[in-house]
């Protein structure tokens, strides 16, 4: 597979600025993988990352973002036998250095190098160049085959998964039978309704503002719907669960309000999981988590391998992404994509670009 | 709703028998519930029960066995308000002791004072009194309302998914895109096919002789199927798995050899799961769970609500227990009915008594 | 050994009030044990109690308060042989009601039926009534045996560390060659102290406002100690920690930022067990969290067998409780023994009331 | 400082056979330490690496074994900052790929690409060159600074410890106030003794057939020792159990019968950790284990820093290493220590060997 030296990509000439540039494609070392890139989403970060950049993050200049991406394998380093030319991959975004004290305990996507590149992490899109590009280079730590039944956009939709499941995965990852509150239906709040489904949960109760959103976590497993200008969600909760609460409380939103309320409508014993970041501090009774013996869960990125225990649920069937695949754009026109994305014209859930 | 003050049951009179005696109709205590048997199952452990008794069990005499049952409340204890008379309920067989340091850490079915009626335990069918009965007596501990969607049969059937549930719970309870290897397609092997699959395993491999088992296996969600009269398991798993082993092996086979093969088909770091049990000592090379770091969990009987938490997986549609239903007597047939059972008369899976 | 009919106890006649009063010595149900009390400690929960009473405690009256005793059994109830007349006992407050799916899961001191004595709940000197007072009844659930080289003094201490060793339990148990930062010098701070050098800690970091607090924690194990007036908590621990943050901090003092302190204080992927109650709500970047990777863990009271876990530390010299009984005084100077608790005259530590 | 191009180092010329030849001194890569090498512990490993090969070990010829070390930094490759000349070190054996699934979840010692040096794995002194030499080269990942009041001795001694710390980090590592039984009283056995005992276990059972060894056993800290030649070890752990068995036994001993015997003499609910490897298939009756619920853990290797944790507990007097130091052999007498080790000759407990 004859490949070009150069290739076009996006790049941050500075805060708030993107342009679409000619760059080198890089080149594999021993432990990577070069990926021809089908497909890239943007994300909520991914407006941080051009507006103002986050901590690691290279210089603005010619750095290129995207951290959502698949694609097909186009050239390996000398050592990878975990994949071969040809091969269709989705990426994870995290490679842990391999060395701090956290990777060596699983925990790579908490990697105490974070951002240093010299000792060996890597987070595509934010520390290092990510897949809004025709190519990018990665780790074989932070890409899965994707099964024969799942297309790329489906693939890159399911990258959303990882999150909220390494949450779940954190969280103690049993929920048979349970109760299961979810707070804002987002794309991981969506994604969240559906991972609990497959994995077995007893009842789903979905939070949120935007009626058309709470329709389509119906669509997807949700049991019941709370639209919190309607109803306080957690007199809904309690209601719900006869005044005992859910055994669980996710928090997708990160509403200035949500921490305290996932508190309030958690079941004494139960657990609270974060898997959204706040706008700020947020004020709550935390004394209620000690008094009802509540613990609190989070997750950092898709860890503990979600991305590819994601795929398997679609693969399977458990789980669905197409619905959430709202708005394709040619990656020429990446200015628009990420102004549908930003001010939500048309109500976007999952934007990909098409290099 | 008026209650006679007598009732059909099957007694023991002697090791090996079994009659139809009638017996007073037994009074809830304060925290107890009196059940209008709509059916019970049996199972192995019924034929041990009649044969040669088990350990706690009552002396032979008027003891009633039946430990899987479900039916109808028709009266209620001084301070229950858990059930309500009219409710259709199945139970589980273990209720702790309550005060011993296992029914205190959670441990219920592990009780420390198993069989010790006087400090609170019960194993109805076992210890005390069952549901091979008109009417049965149970400790709100030990029913669970069935969901209307579900039947007195299929309630009845689920209640064989607790001890593999609790198996799995026991393992971690996460299995999200994982490889499970499982022995042995009886009841409970079959369930626990469902349960992988309900709780998003990746992949499900099961063994076993009967070609037609291994059918309903397949139909039931297993991927791959070994017939082990023609294929080496082990060889089958490892080459299923790319020479790598299962993450997770659940034995419910119980066989001369079974333990020893999960071990050599399980993933280096990988679990087994025991949910069978032995007909006597097994030889293995433990030295492979030491050099591979494999965890061994087991179960005992369906604790940590694991029929509660079944029977909701059965009313969101995740697993099926019709197909496993396959013979149903009146209790007045239950010679006819145990010997179906025990000389796998037209291949039962569940044989029910209805009273 | 015969016993009177009537028994001097402290009574609340009133919010805020507190008599001494000659009631009827209890009798132990089938499952108890009647106590004769040798010291009843107390706490500051036990203000509140006599202040204004807390969910479930029974109306200002007759009810007798005080959860933190030990004695020696005079009678036992028909179903018991965990326990002898003569045995030397100290209590855990909280005795699970055995039914609702926390008890049956493990989490008693998270019984949702917690203050329904119907239903079998029972929290000595908060629900029912406690040990200020000569006799006291107790649930066999609710006693451990004093082990012989232990006094009744330091048992009653010692009940004070079953908190926060649950809310070690909870956080894993397992923190051997860790740094542990702990706020707050209190009577549960320097048990917390002790239990993390019991239990095999590397590196104990102790911060408070009091020197001689400090003192006693260095003396008690504390490696490292931060006069917080002196020093910001969060730049000690992390300079003490090489920038890098704690490995799990342990929230003892319930202030207005400890909260928000404990999460800028632990490390990437670390711990924070909170085993105070806070004033009110409080105010934290809790996103640091989430995108740390860091767990919340809490406790609710003694769970677990804590207490007898603790008396085991304390019979083998793992930890000392001596040091931090400060005050005695007979029972007839309650009113006393609670002013120089609450009003912090001579500092003291532990209180403890002899009947 | 200056270090020289040639080095003394034992071979493995064939199957059985040692020698002292000349190597040259290793160049450390950018991950890598040149460590000096202070002394090097023996263990029976060491015999069979020398005897018949390990797998993954290299042919024999110039290969140098001895994986129990510690010495001093002199050169560090260009990405360390975690190490500085001068630092004195001990070291793990197990350096994982970082890129198959068991690494990249924290499970390094049971690395799928075992022995894999292409693709990162090593495991000094069996599958990559060890330390019975002058110098030995180590990735950052295998070795930790030894405290200031450890001696190199200690250090090496203290390595023997990280085995059976991670078999009680796997089994949950929270055993405060619990009953211990350890079988076996060999290094590894004496060692699980001193670390229940620091990490808080209430008593300490320890079974074997030396009383020499048992004598030891009982200054580090056995409660009960049971000579196996003059009891049965079930029936002595359950006469001091009260009937009710350990809540935990490790098997240190893997004789032909001790797994047997752990099933038996393990509590209901109970754990069994293994962390001996047996000469041959075993054969028990594993029922008990489904019977009682109890969960067979193992380890292999030093795994989750268990090294640096032990290091910890030397550090702060929870655990000596010194008594344990028998015997102290100079390099050139490799074959009188092996014969020393091998033949039991004076009792030998640790062997090391100065360079």
């Amino acid at each position: 597979m004859t490949r070009p030296d150069t290739m076009k990509a996006v790049i941050l000439p500075a805060p708030g600025r993107m342009a679409i540039s000619t760059k080198p494609v890089p080149n594999p070392g021993p432990e990577e993988v070069l990926v021809q890139v089908a497909g890239c989403g943007i994300c909520g970060t991914d407006i941080k990352i051009r507006d103002h950049g986050l901590p690691g993050q290279p210089p603005f200049g010619s750095f290129t973002p995207g951290h959502e991406y698949a694609g097909t394998v186009v050239a390996v380093g000398e050592t990878v036998d975990e994949f071969a030319i040809g091969d269709r991959v989705v990426v994870e975004a995290h490679k842990g250095c391999g060395r701090c004290e956290n990777c060596l305990g699983g925990m790579y996507t908490a990697c105490l190098n974070y951002g240093n590149v010299d000792k060996g992490h890597r987070c595509n899109g934010i520390t290092t160049d990510g897949g809004l590009a025709t190519y990018a280079v990665n780790h074989v730590n932070t890409l899965y085959k994707i099964p024969e039944n799942v297309s790329f956009d489906e693939a890159i939709m399911i990258m959303t998964a990882g999150s909220p499941l390494y949450g779940l995965e954190n969280a103690g990852g049993y929920i048979v039978g349970e109760t299961i509150a979810i707070l804002g239906p987002g794309p991981i709040g969506l994604m969240a309704v559906q991972l609990c489904r497959a994995m077995g949960a007893g009842r789903i109760i979905l939070t949120g503002t935007r009626e058309g959103r709470l329709k389509l976590g119906r669509e997807l497993g949700s049991d019941v719907t709370v639209n919190t200008r309607e109803e306080d969600p957690v007199a809904a909760v309690l209601k719900a669960t006869g005044g005992r609460g859910a055994d669980m409380v996710i928090d997708c939103a990160g509403g200035d309000e949500t921490f305290a309320q996932s508190l309030q409508m958690v079941k004494r014993g139960g657990k609270v999981v974060l898997v959204a970041f706040y706008k700020g501090p947020v004020t709550a009774d935390i004394s209620i988590a000690v008094r009802n013996n509540v613990t609190i869960y989070t997750e950092r990125g898709e860890g503990g391998g979600s991305v590819g225990r994601a795929l398997a649920l679609l693969a399977t069937g458990k789980i669905v992404a197409k619905p959430l695949v709202t708005h394709v754009f040619p990656l020429d026109e990446v200015h628009r994509a990420f102004e549908v994305f930003d001010k939500r014209i048309g109500d976007p859930i999952k934007v990909i670009l098409r290099p």
